[in-house]
């Protein structure tokens, strides 16, 4: 099932998606929403970013090829940082390069909806608390990632958190691809299963630290093959079995 | 005036404090809230969380002393981290020390809520939309903060962040205080006039990288001090001029 965010006159409405119609909804499917019984067409021109998360948690390096690319061992313990909800950019938005950098990359990833509050939980409680599975980019200043040293700034700037088209709640990770394209040309690749900490156990790792709250998302790192986003670029991040997210950058 | 959430019946209310009357609001202040016209007593024990942000945005080393006591140069450009809001903890309530950490430590701050939108704002923008100030505490899991090298889970365990007892929204920093005791004997104490960056200018600098929203909450950094809190320890984070903030620890 798609679960997607409109833009309607009367201001954002959670939906079901079908082919041509979507099923609207009084909530989030997190705050318990359901179909109203109202059913409309729907535009991908109306897609909006299917998350307002309380907190965006994300995992460095856990994809062995691409920690090495950044010169870095595997680590034995997921690597945790944060974005700021404030970077989220919705379906078809554009990625602003800031200023203060000479270097914004893309980081393709697989976005994961919590569904149910999870805290000090297992990796089996983890699993079964999904809500479902999105597209996202992890937009990062690399050149300002090196200079801080945290890396707050250098993945926090307005637009720098493009989720999307919607949320797939039906799907089995075993077999899933993450990929990455600029201009229509493949940059990266990679395969769920070749995570260093898997869904369950990066969840479940995350829950002995912070409670993670209904609706909030969890980014699970990006595989091998980020480069540099230049001036109109058009950027593609597919997940099979989801679909695709568009954005442009400025 | 001093803006505080109680615990109530009904949930949690905002409202401004007098010395034995709370004057309730229909919403926050940040929300457009007013009085509803309704006035109650209140007491220490219905104070909860003053804030509740979209998110919480700190600065590191921004005492020359602290940063010094950890080994540190005096950062040139404010060195920007979160917290997740799941770390907030309500006056009076209790810091939990996970069993990942041997060493966590007090850092007591002054906490500014930010009352309107800031995007690429100047010094100026940015002190004209402060709303206000309360205390708070940036606790620490020192050896984690080292072993992990990103902060966030270093300081982003529940309870890590607690805040209150209320906002004051009539203060001049100019002669401001901050002050951490344990167990009634001082272990810290700064003076706004000390911190590297001054508010006008941390906050300038966060919206250049980031939207502050209405009711964002800033923690300005911490002096030097800084100990490790032990079982049962009563610790008292004093802003001279708000309040004090008194929580324990577990």
């Amino acid at each position: 099932m798609r679960v997607a965010r409109l833009r309607r006159a009367t201001g954002p409405v959670f939906a079901l998606l079908e082919d041509t119609e979507a099923l609207l909804c009084d909530r989030a499917p997190w705050e318990g929403g359901r179909p109203t019984g109202e059913r409309t067409p729907w535009s991908e021109g109306e897609l909006l970013c299917p998350v307002t998360p309380s907190k965006i948690v994300c995992v460095g390096r856990n994809y062995a090829l691409h920690a090495r690319e950044l010169g870095h061992e595997v680590p034995r313990e997921p690597l945790l940082f944060l974005k700021p909800p404030s970077s989220l950019l919705d379906p078809g938005g554009t990625i602003v390069r800031p200023p203060e950098s000479t270097r914004v990359e893309h980081e393709a990833e697989i976005a994961v909806v919590v569904g149910q509050r999870l805290r000090h939980a297992s990796a089996a409680e983890a699993a079964a608390a999904v809500l479902g599975y999105s597209c996202a980019g992890d937009i990062t200043a690399r050149d300002l990632q090196k200079s801080d040293g945290q890396w707050t700034r250098a993945k926090g700037f307005d637009t720098f958190c493009p989720v999307g088209p919607w949320i797939e709640t039906s799907l089995d990770l075993g077999a899933v691809e993450v990929s990455c394209r600029v201009g229509g040309a493949e940059r990266q690749r990679g395969r769920a299963s070749d995570m260093v900490f898997g869904v369950p156990e990066l969840l479940a790792y995350a829950s002995q630290v912070m409670t993670l709250l209904p609706g909030d998302v969890f980014l699970t790192g990006t595989p091998e093959g980020v480069s540099p986003l230049e001036r109109g670029d058009a950027l593609e991040i597919e997940v099979s079995g989801v679909g695709c997210l568009r954005v442009r950058v400025e």
